[in-house]
Formats: structure tokens, C-alpha cells, sequence
């Protein structure tokens, strides 16, 4: 209403998905000469990188995320925010189907949809291990894992399966999540039970590959090995889950684990929208992109952030991704639209790897900076440092840092409810199965 | 496992409910010779009279909900809390039902698992019109009310259903809320939206009764109606809703107002345990309790709170559903406890009506403390500090005075999320039906 329209000359560019990508493609190209329409699913942006900290009861969901709207509500060529699905991508016609069935036209667009884990093929997995990308996903993990330990003080002869995590997959939500389920139940929840011990909950993290956090040079992979194991993580390494089911998980090397809560942070499967392109998808069902992020045939398409698979021109490695990657994706694709409206030539997209950080837990961390590289308490407060700085919003970042300050100062968590429809029919089942199994159990207290 | 146990031989009181009632029941008995066993089919006390705050995206959940095993880590009498819903009161062999099918044995009972919203019969009208009790409740409104907002932006030919709002029943919680949704039209959405005015939304509050807070002095119903007026609430009293459907409701004077977010803010509706007693029931499903709140021919069970038909020892009067008459109900049941055990003649309850309070919004409000009967700013003001005073744990003082200050000087609110498995599939909807309806119109920007 307050925004006078741009002229209907200028280009219509529309950026859908408003993650690291959209949100940084549709930003630097403020005060352009385009109209920007923004489209995305939720009606929020989501700092991804915090989200273990919602599923591990120390952040609210508002915390980490921001209305869409309100980051546009300065930027004056940011015509639309709709919150809305893509279903479809006409490239000849230039022309999006969104859900409700309507056509939305543009000249450019910015495809920034994202991934999520992948269950390699074993969709009927994702019920028992549910992976961590939406609020949702960290309420649910949340719910489960606050409820297992309401089952296991219920009935503590179910408390070995109860009070054992499965964390799958060793990247840097694994890590900070198996780092974090430690730490709630040493610190947090130790006093609260009285008929179990949440100290004696198992974490295992269980990694494909010879190492954690696959990505990092190898000495920061051996220093966050160290650190999760003097924390108290089992890591599994060069080992993988072979079966997954509502008792537990099947380990490659033969092992069975029975356990109640398998978290998945495995796997990188683009967004389902990348089909619609009708070009060749790599093996994760990613975009592979010219030097420019365009499309090939395509140069008014770009795909960035996690839904593409993308070279750095410089390099020729593949672009990880990672949140910075995206951002930097984001801002490459708006400044070629800017180019093109000059008459300039494209230029090809070049990686600049700022670092590397991940965090296992109260003053634990690693990091890698190129030259430097360290861990423990540096770069957890290094960690801590730049996530703030990220985060958007003022009362994001006020918020936060208090939360953290809360927690260290008092070892509590703020954020320890159980909720949803199936949260509290999930302990009760527990408990049925359990005096299933042992009918003699009663629930009295131990007087 | 740190607690010693009490002696067996001490009475074993059960506390079903952790609301008000049965919070402070349990805390009183703190230092008494008994054992305590504290059921709830929660893990958390939740602050009620705060709840609209959480459906109207000013506070999130966990700023207004503390675990019940955090406020009983330091009681030493408190045994057990198990996280269980009561199916069935044996009252002649003492025993509970728990949903796990185990049983829980009782030598003193002290049910208070509160009341919900009433829908006079018409059950079909709650998916049309949620009422506000729980946590889930509160972020499914908020959803609603958010997506509603997103859906006239997509459609805006539909903006004047998806911008009226119908709170029924004009008791405190359908006077918060209602002028709470004022307040975020006018001005924490105003300047977020480019096809619709947020500030055009309608608010329609509707009221059985001829007065606004039917249960005040008169002179505060004025003022509490002359506040919402003024905000530009729409109030409709001496009026019912004759019929809610999908499409809006039926007002019994003939009025049909097309509205797609109705919110349900009348009637009382006891839990159904109250069934599980073999007595007769009040009106409401209450249970008609005798002058010291135990069930008549039932002297060790007490039922408290809500659940509760009580009348007030002193002046005959009905105790009402309200947050400290709840309180002092649990408090009193504890000290019936410890006079039997003292061997001590039970007293009769006496209700002490402290006072009321409502607030309508940016310093509105109504406060009614017998000689002092004011509103506006002073009321506010006595109600921010009498509710912050009463939340359980600094840090849900600490972030609800903080998230307080934060929307009070930058008119934002900081927990603007929609969430849930059905919201974007209700804003899709919308649109879907509004492009049934309207073939022609595409979701392109009006350049």
C-alpha cells in the first residue's frame, strides 16, 4: 500500500525460498531498477544453523526465525512477499503455478528452495528418525526426546531403550545435536528424576565416513572427536545404519542398538521443485548450474544456495552447502540481473571459503579459519560470536544471547515443554508396551 | 534418586492436575509428613492468563510454561511426577487408571484437572472455532490469525472475510484477545503488507450477557466496553452465535458476518473425569463438592479448581473459575490434609475475593479491588505486575518483561510464526477457493 509501484517497464524478478539464498538475492538487489516479488512456503525466515538448540530446549522457535515481510518492509522494489508453494516451473512461458492454482509471471527468476536429509531411499525410515530442516522437525525431536525421558522415570525398566539416542550422520547438526543431548541430560535434567538417572543416557553418533565432520581438515576432525567423547558421545565412525525401526537401529558392522530416538543428519536431497526444470539433476536431485548459476539453455533461471550443484570458477571444487556458500550464491545471481540490466557481461561464481566452525557443546568447539584452526574454548566463542552476528533481527540477537546466558549461568534449559498432538500418547504407548511386556510392573512409588 | 524416601508409612496424597489448584496444593504440603505423587498429562505448568498472549505472537510458549519437575526439584515430599493422564477413579479401593493401563494407589486424592471452553452442544463448531487452552491451542490461533492476513494479501478480492475476526464470549480471555488482535492489525502488521491495509480488519467481540466481563462490577463493564470501543473492537453484546461454520457465523439477532478466523472464548466445560466419581454433576460438568472441597461421602478425595462446584463457606456464594480462587481451593484441600493428620477438625473454604483484573490493551485495562475501581493506565500497569509477579521462575519473568518492553517500544511482536502441518495448506486453500470463485484473477503484482 505505502510502497509507490516501480514502473511496469522494469523487470520482474521473483526470488522463491526466502533461506540464505533468496534472502541475500533478493536484498542486494535493493535500489535496483527491478520489482521484486519474494515467494515462499512459510511466513518466516529460518536461521537453520540454531535450529538444534530449539530441538535441544535452549531456544524458542521465534528466537531463530523472522518474518519474511519484515526484513522487505524497507526495501522499496520488493513489490510482493507471498507465502505460498511453487508446484511448477513454466521455462518457455516464463511462469510459476503456485498451490492455490494460480500462474505467477516473471522475467527473472531466482529458484532458492534448499534441501533436506536424504533416507537414501528408505522414506519409511523418516517416521522412526526424523531429520531436522522446519520448526516442526525441532518441536517433534524436541517432544521425543523430552518424552523419552518422562517414559524411562514411568517405567525405568525401559530406561536403557529409552535413555539411548541414535544420532545419524556426523556433519555439524549431528555433531551439535549429539553434543547437546549429552549436555541436557547431565546438566539440565540430572536432579529432576527420581526413579531414573538421565545421566546414564547413551549418545551414540553414528558416521559413514572414517571421520566426524567429513568436511573439515582432518585435525579438526580428530579435535571434535576428542571433544564428543571427553563429553561422553559414542562416535561410530566408518560405520552406517543398515535398518531403522520403532526399536532402534541396525549398524552396519552387525550391531544392534535398541533406542526410542533416532535423530537423522544425513543425507543432502534437493528440494522436489528442481524436476520442474527438466534438466538433468545430480544424484541428490540438485541443479547442476553453469559458471554463472544460470540454468544451461536458461539464462534468465538461476538456482542457488542448496538446491544447486554448483562449481567455484576459481577452483573448480564443488560449492559445499553450507549457509555462507548460499549467501554468497544469493548475492552473485542478483548481481548478474544487475548486470544484464547495464548490458554487462556475466561473470562466473567464485567460492570464498570465510571458514569453518562447529560447536559440541559448552565451550567446545571447532574451528577453521584457513591459517587457523582451533578448538575448545576460541573458537566456541568464535561460534558464538558469528551466529549472533548472522542472526537477523534485533530482538533475535538480544534474545538469544540471554537464552545462552541463562543457560550457562544456571545449567538449565528454558525451553523444556512437551508438546503436539502425539507427544504425550507417545509416553503413554511406552508405558502400555512396557506393562505389556511385564505386567507385574506397578507404578507406585518406591516408598 | 537424591531424594530419601519418606517413610512407607506415611499417607500417600496424589495430585492430579498441575494447574493453579493443584500446583499449590502440593506446594503447601511441602515439610508434611506424607508422600506426594504429582500427575499431569503435561510436563508443564502453563500460565494461563497469559496464554492470549502466546496466540497473539507477543510471547512464546515457554516464556509463560515451567516443568513441573523443576518446581518440585527442591520438595523433598514430592516422590514422583509422572507425565500420565487419569482414565478412571476407583474411589472404593483407592486406586487411579493411568492411560498406561497401570494402576496408582491413593491414600488422600486431590483431583484438579481444571474445565475447558463449553460449545453448548454444538461440538461440530470447535474445528470452525478454537477455544484457548493449551499451548497447542494458542499456536494454532496464531496461525490462523497470521495466515488469514497472508491469505487476503494473496487475495485480496477476499480480504473482508479473511480480516474479520470473531472472538465469542466476552469474559477477560475474549476481551484480551480481542482487543489483542486490534492491536496487531493497526500496528505490528500496518506497514508489512502491499495489497491490503491491515489496519481495515473488523473485530467483533460477541456476548451472551448485556455487558462486557459479565462477572465485574458494572461501572468496570462500562469502561472495559468504552476501551474496546474506543480501539475500534466491534462489541456485540446481548447477542449469541446461533450457528459457526467455515464460512463465518450466524448471530441469533439474524446477523450473518462472513469472518474465516472465529475464536471461542465462552462456557465452561469441566474435564470429563469428573465423571469418573459416580456423583451428580452441575450443569457444566463440574463436581458439587462439599464445605471443605472433598467429595460428599468421599472425605479423603478432594476436588479443587475448576473442576470444582464450590461455595464459599462465608457468603454462600459460588467460588469462581478463576485463577486464585483455583489457588486458594488447592491451599485449602492441603491444609484438610495436614489437619487430618494432626487429628484436627476440618474447616470449611472461604473464598477471598482479591480483586479482578482485565486488560484490553496498550495501557487499557479494568481493575476492581473492592474499594478501588479504576481502568486505563493505572490498570494496566497493576496488571503487568500482578502477572509477572504470579509466572513461576525468573526466567519466564525475566523474557515476558523483556518481550514486553520490546513490543511496547517498537509496536512489533516478536513471535510472528506460523507454524504447523495445516497452515500454509489453509492459506493455499483460501486462495484456491477465492480462485474457484474468481477465475480471472492472477497473483501478479499491480505494477
Amino acid at each position: 500500500m505505502s510502497k509507490p509501484a516501480a514502473g511496469p517497464l522494469v523487470p520482474h524478478v521473483v526470488v522463491v525460498g526466502a533461506g540464505f539464498a533468496g534472502l541475500q538475492a533478493a536484498r542486494a538487489l535493493a535500489g535496483e531498477a527491478v520489482r521484486i516479488t519474494v515467494v515462499d512456503r512459510r511466513n518466516h525466515h529460518l536461521f537453520q544453523p540454531l535450529l538444534y538448540q530449539v530441538a535441544t530446549a535452549a531456544l524458542d522457535p521465534s528466537d531463530i526465525a523472522f518474518p519474511i515481510r519484515a526484513v522487505f518492509r524497507g526495501q522499496r522494489n520488493v513489490q510482493q512477499v507471498l507465502m505460498a508453494a511453487v508446484e511448477d516451473v513454466d521455462l518457455e512461458h516464463r511462469s510459476l503455478k503456485l498451490d492455490d492454482g494460480s500462474d505467477l509471471a516473471f522475467d527473472k527468476l531466482i529458484l532458492a528452495t534448499g534441501a533436506t536429509h536424504s533416507y537414501f531411499g528408505h522414506d519409511d525410515w523418516r517416521e522412526h528418525a526424523p531429520g531436522l530442516k522446519t520448526v516442526e522437525d525441532a518441536l517433534d525431536i524436541r517432544s521425543r526426546v523430552l518424552g523419552a525421558f518422562e517414559a524411562a522415570e514411568r517405567h525405568p525398566e525401559t530406561a536403557a531403550e529409552q535413555l539411548t539416542f541414535v544420532v545419524v550422520g556426523a556433519g555439524p547438526t549431528g555433531v551439535e545435536l549429539a553434543g547437546a543431548l549429552v549436555e541436557i541430560a547431565r546438566f539440565a535434567l540430572s536432579k529432576d528424576y527420581d526413579r531414573i538417572d538421565p545421566s546414564h543416557a547413551r549418545v551414540l553418533l553414528v558416521e559413514h565416513a572414517d571421520r566426524v565432520l567429513p568436511p573439515y581438515p582432518e585435525e579438526l576432525s580428530a579435535s571434535a572427536r576428542r571433544q564428543l567423547e571427553s563429553l561422553g558421545v559414542e562416535v561410530r565412525t566408518s560405520n552406517a545404519v543398515a535398518a531403522v525401526d520403532g526399536g532402534g537401529v541396525a549398524l552396519a558392522d552387525g550391531t544392534r542398538v535398541p533406542s526410542r530416538t533416532v535423530l537423522w543428519a544425513a543425507g543432502v536431497q534437493a528440494s522436489p521443485l528442481a524436476k520442474a526444470l527438466g534438466v538433468e539433476l545430480d544424484r541428490s536431485g540438485r541443479v547442476p548450474v553453469a559458471a554463472d548459476l544460470s540454468v544451461p539453455g536458461h539464462a534468465d533461471v538461476f538456482v542457488v544456495g542448496d538446491l544447486a550443484a554448483a562449481k567455484s570458477a576459481d577452483t573448480g571444487r564443488s560449492v559445499p552447502g553450507v549457509a555462507p556458500a548460499a549467501m554468497q550464491g544469493g548475492r552473485h545471481a542478483a548481481r548478474q540481473i544487475v548486470r544484464d540490466l547495464q548490458g554487462r557481461p556475466r561473470e562466473p561464481f567464485r567460492y570464498r571459503d570465510k571458514g569453518s566452525l562447529a560447536t559440541i557443546g559448552w565451550a567446545r568447539a571447532v574451528a577453521d579459519f584457513g591459517r587457523f584452526r582451533f578448538g575448545g574454548f576460541p573458537a566456541w566463542a568464535a561460534w558464538m560470536l558469528i551466529h549472533v552476528a548472522f542472526l537477523i533481527g534485533v530482538r533475535n540477537r538480544l534474545f538469544v544471547l540471554l537464552s545462552w546466558a541463562w543457560s550457562y549461568l544456571t545449567f538449565r534449559r528454558g525451553a523444556r515443554l512437551i508438546t503436539g498432538p502425539s507427544a504425550a500418547g507417545r509416553v503413554a504407548a511406552a508405558g502400555r508396551e512396557a506393562a505389556a511386556a511385564r505386567p507385574a510392573v506397578t507404578a507406585g512409588p518406591r516408598a
